[in-house]
Order: structure tokens, then sequence, then C-alpha cells
């Protein structure tokens, strides 16, 4: 039998992961990095935009931002990450987004977004945790 | 009660969803159209690694690989998965994986991975389907 509960989780779980998301890119905006970390797992493999190819531990992931923030010079970071769409399954799911991020040498920002993002996540110990995420700008 | 054949299941999805990864590949090196596009949904969603930033059907997805295979002009495609990891839920996975990927005018191919592969996966109608592809490589 399923209960309603049961019934209402994957629109749950989709929530959820959303509120994730919003909730790491404004802690990405904030500079904040224990923000930033906050869901990940301690083995999780980042795809970034600058090299290396890949970073497979948070510690990397968390060493990643270092340049990212320090690029902004004190100034306002612009990450905002736009047409969420989650796809949630019982304990694995996965997220896409596009993402207006303005790098430290543009002038008022992207009009368009520019950065693509993929994360992938399991439920562990009865919560959504980052184990994957994909960052790309398409090759010039 | 979980029957054997359920307690099973986390790893047969895995098994089903490698096999479905290495004969996607294979139907590339093949330029095998058909054989690319044979476990793909029709509203995938796509972030290739030419621009644009996105694809949002299969039928672009189809057509975006015809600039790739014409680019080898008849030789052979590498077009070689490794290190592929798969987080499968019930009806939701992801998996991850490096790609050898020789361009067209490289010579021989390249020595280390060079390309960033997310697949993002339902199981629609009992059946393991492609809804999303994230590749890329580092931004230079």
């Amino acid at each position: 039998m399923t209960t309603e509960a049961e019934a209402n989780m994957p629109s749950n779980d989709t929530t959820e992961i959303r509120a994730l998301i919003v909730r790491w890119a404004e802690a990405i905006r904030a500079q904040n990095i224990a923000g930033v970390l906050a869901d990940h797992s301690p083995d999780m493999l980042m795809f970034d935009v600058p090299p290396p190819l890949q970073l497979s531990s948070v510690e990397s992931y968390k060493r990643s931002w270092e340049p990212f923030f320090a690029s902004f010079e004190g100034g306002a970071v612009m990450f905002n990450v736009r047409d969420i769409s989650v796809h949630a399954g019982g304990d694995v799911a996965f997220a896409t987004a596009l993402v207006y991020c303005r790098t430290a040498d543009g002038d008022g920002g992207p009009s368009e977004p520019n950065v693509r993002l993929t994360v992938g996540l399991r439920k562990l110990g009865g919560r959504w945790t980052v184990v994957h995420e994909h960052h790309s700008v398409p090759a010039q």
C-alpha cells in the first residue's frame, strides 16, 4: 500500500533538491564556503570549468572556489542559477540548470546564461547529498 | 520483505546502464547514428562540447553528431569511454565517465582522457532512457 505521504515523496524530493541548489548558489554569492559545502559528500566528483579535468574530493572542490572568489577582489559575485530541472528517484537524483556567471574581468555580467550545470545526488542517511557536479562552458 | 531479486535490482540497474553506455560509445565509433540514439528520450537535454549552450531535443542531438562524424572524413572515430561510475536508484540514475576523444585535427589521439561525460537517465516503460547528457572539456 502506498500512503499519501509516500505518493508525495517524488515531488517533496524535487522541492528539497531545488531548495538545496538555491541555498548553494546563495552561499556562492555570499562567498560563504561552509554554506557552499554544506550538502556535499567527502568523495564527490567535480568536473569544473577551469582545468584540471576532474577533482575527486570535497577538499579539492573547496580549494577550487578560492581563486574564483579571490578574482572578484571583494566585489559582488554573480552566480545566478536558472531553469533548474530536477529528476528525483527514491535515493538517486540529478538536476540540470543554466547559470549567469560573471567572470572577474567581465563588466556587469552576461545578458544570457553562460555556464551549464549538472548536479548528481544520493540520499544518504535520509538527506540529499551532492556526489557529483559538472560545470562547463561551450568550447571556443 | 525484500526478495533476492529485489535486493539485486540496484546492481542489475548499474550493469544495464553501464552496458547502455558501452553500446552507445560503440555506436559512435561505428558512426551508427541509429545506435547512438537507440536509448534516448525525444526531449533529452544536451550540453555539448561545441556551442550552442544547450540542445533540447533528440533531433538537434542527432544533428550535432553530423559535423563530428564528417570531421573524420571516413577515418576511424576515437571515442573511448573509461572510468564509468553509475549511481542508480529505482527509476532515476546518473553516470559519470571520462572519454579519450580524438579530434579530427589530432594525430593518433590523446594519451590522457580529454572529455568529461555525465549522463542522466530515467526508467521509462521499464527501460533505462537517456534524458540528459553533459559533455565538456575544461576551459582554456
